[in-house]
């Protein structure tokens, strides 16, 4: 059995940077890194080719009646710039404290191993543990992932076999708090530009006598929420999950205090729909944010101009079973029944993602159809969890959106078990990153009961 | 008696960009030109130093019983850029056909020339003519006139013995249509910047606790009109004068027409509040205009951003009558009451203007004790234009604003005869500038008209 500490050390040293060609060295080390390191634990390795990074696909187990489970992660990383802020070199590991420093560290390359590790571990001590494991794991991530789901698609009828997804690429709000994160938003998103007169006019000559296309987009904007802070669109909320009192609860015991949020925030006074905490509305309500608007002179002083256009950048986080082309749907809708007739208007599309969720088991709304393994996985997780950290995990939904794990369910049917190993101090995506190696190692034992448990039956 | 035309390609030849220090030279040059001229003509010329430009202060006529009017000027002109759109060098004067070409032919010393030529002429024929002339021409126009409020303050003592101000540099529609034009709107600026969170937030992880900044701000500008058009501000059009049936008869007969006014504009529609015509609207009726907005994103794609900050840049033009003191301060109480208190704001005081309005003689709502010799000028240019022209002039509220001419009522009390002179096609600030000597010619003819009427008594 190797070394997990030392195998992640030599992992990182790997500069796996995705999004820079230059890293183009450090991305195939990885690569083969992690390939080797499967092989030499028995898994049969294939490396998918994409139209960047390769996807590595590793699979033990051939018996069709075993449990199966696939194990995502990734090994490409974020740039480490800027480099100068880090104390020691990004890819040069270093253990201070209880703490690996690396770029990688924990997002993903720690979390990863911490899986690799485990099933190494489970297999030398059972090598006829009967379980279908298969590692999927991808070179994109930290790009957007954009070969992935093509990649989903063309090996569906494979992937399709297994259970369930694992992973560890989410975050816990403290050493001995583990997260299993059970849903994640969905997003649809567009540009308006609304075009006034032809050009830009002198606002005393013309002042007067048209609508300006900056109170055109201002008036739509202003429409598209009630006083009260939920959005103004007709069938908006309609096929909202509901929220459960399992959930609030859920969310109660994370413990966060409502005043030092606020605090951290900024912000004279909370604006959340009635009936939701903010940790609540963040989580299982749906939005409609404006991230960007302009229009006409920006700079300092006064420039006496009416615009010819105006554009606002609308974005809608969606929750579980809300489908975004309906939404998609509803918003254009509203944007055509209230733009006024005397300026014209362009809505361009951008992306989408489906909201993602998935419910524990022997709750109240937990599907009825729901896979025994999946359940058998949870419980597992569950009683693991709580054996090896001390305390049961929360099960919570996260207001962010990855649009992977939308995009496996939609692709194969298969939920996945988000196991979140990383902690806010762990320095994510900013220089002088680090995985804590105590997680780590309760990680591995928690992953490995959780693995022998699916099994057992 | 000199030659006009050759003086004005003289006077031309002395490229006087106020706004580039390179044009030191021109500007001086240009300066002197016009001293010695009016010397010529048997003028006092005094300069007077200012910041930056002096102005040129020249007299004629000692006697305080004789009426007085002060001719306005300028002998600063636009740059000339682009410069290789030019036909003949900008600042090398060509006649072509019935046009004088060159940067600053129209604006202004081809209509400071005509005045200029119009008294040599009347003073050669009659040099004991029984009228005080004060020739003001400042260097500084093209620029916003910075240093003229202060000249204005430092010499109201000697400019408050005048009658009336006499100048062109306003245009007309047509050669044989002159317009007087009669009022010009003011102005009140201030940015509004609305801070939400303190830092820019991931619209995922936080989106549905806060009001988002471009809500803020974009409700706030949508609050701010009514769906009519009007402006939504208690009390913004209580002092706003009251359009006569002559004005309204006025601007009929200017017979524009609306259509082709409207293709002009590129609109699908006017949004003209009600009970007036578009070009009645933009002379008559105060606006609130948004000039500039901006916060979030603004690039290509999408960013999923809840910003800290937005602003937008606010403007009202104001008509006869209203205060710009008292409508910033209904604004800004409209915007203090308006804005939600989950947010922070600040208001930023941009510059302000207050309009001008003169109503000429015999109409239903000229000033009781309106000045007999104004009067006086206003009848004789109304004869003269219509002699000399062959069609009365037109009286014209304009939707622009001039500050000057409401500086010079503030501090001297005087009001303006102004007397368009130039032309659309004349190329104001543009590259080609030209002058219309036919309508030089009847100007000049116009002028020493009403001079020596204003004189006559």
């Amino acid at each position: 059995m190797f070394d997990p500490i030392e195998k992640l050390k030599e992992f990182i040293r790997h500069p796996s940077v995705s999004a820079d060609p230059a890293f183009k060295e450090g991305m195939k080390g990885a690569q083969n890194f992690v390939a080797d390191l499967l092989s030499s634990i028995g898994f049969d390795v294939e490396v998918v080719k994409t139209d960047l990074h390769p996807i590595i696909l590793a699979t033990r187990g051939a018996n069709p009646s075993w449990p199966h489970v696939i194990i995502y992660g990734h090994y490409d990383v974020q740039p480490a710039d800027p480099i100068n802020l880090w104390k020691t070199p990004a890819f040069e590991p270093e253990i201070r404290g209880k703490r690996l420093y690396g770029r990688g560290s924990a997002d993903n390359k720690g979390p990863l191993m911490t899986h690799i590790a485990a099933v190494a571990r489970v297999l030398e001590r059972r090598p006829d543990l009967p379980l279908r494991i298969t590692f999927m794991i991808e070179g994109e991530e930290e790009m957007g992932s954009p070969s992935f789901p093509k990649f989903l698609e063309k090996y569906s009828d494979r992937l399709k076999e297994a259970d369930f997804v694992f992973l560890s690429d989410t975050g816990i709000p403290a050493p001995d708090q583990i997260v299993i994160t059970c849903g994640l938003r969905g997003l649809v998103l567009c540009d308006v530009v609304v075009t006034g007169p032809k050009s830009d006019l002198h606002s005393g000559l013309h002042g007067g006598v048209l609508r300006n296309p900056i109170q055109a987009v201002t008036e739509l904007c202003a429409s598209l929420h009630l006083p009260d802070g939920r959005v103004a669109i007709k069938g908006f909320y309609d096929d909202v999950m509901l929220v459960e009192e399992w959930e609030r609860e859920q969310i109660r015991k994370l413990g966060t205090d409502q005043e030092k949020y606020r605090e951290f925030l900024g912000i004279p006074a909370f604006y959340t729909p009635p009936g939701f905490t903010p940790f609540e509305a963040t989580r299982v309500l749906p939005t409609l944010e404006f991230n960007g608007i302009g229009g006409g002179y920006q700079g300092e002083g006064t420039k006496t101009v009416i615009p010819s256009k105006a554009f606002v950048k609308i974005s809608c986080r969606l929750v579980a079973n809300q489908k975004p082309e309906k939404i998609r749907e509803l918003l254009y809708a509203a944007i055509r029944e209230r733009m006024p007739k005397d300026v014209t208007y362009e809505i361009i599309d951008q992306h989408a993602g489906t909201p993602y969720v998935v419910v524990p088991p022997d709750r109240a709304n937990t599907p009825k159809d729901q896979s025994p393994v999946l359940a058998r996985a949870f419980r597992a997780a569950d009683k693991s969890i709580a054996e090896v950290f001390g305390k049961a995990p929360l099960y919570l939904r996260e207001g962010g959106s990855v649009p992977i794990i939308a995009d496996i369910k939609r692709v194969t049917g298969l939920d996945s078990v988000m196991m979140g190993l990383f902690l806010p101090e762990d320095n994510l995506h900013a220089p002088n990153e680090s995985f804590n190696l105590d997680v780590m190692k309760r990680g591995m034992e928690a992953s490995e009961k959780i693995l022998e448990a699916v099994a057992q039956g």
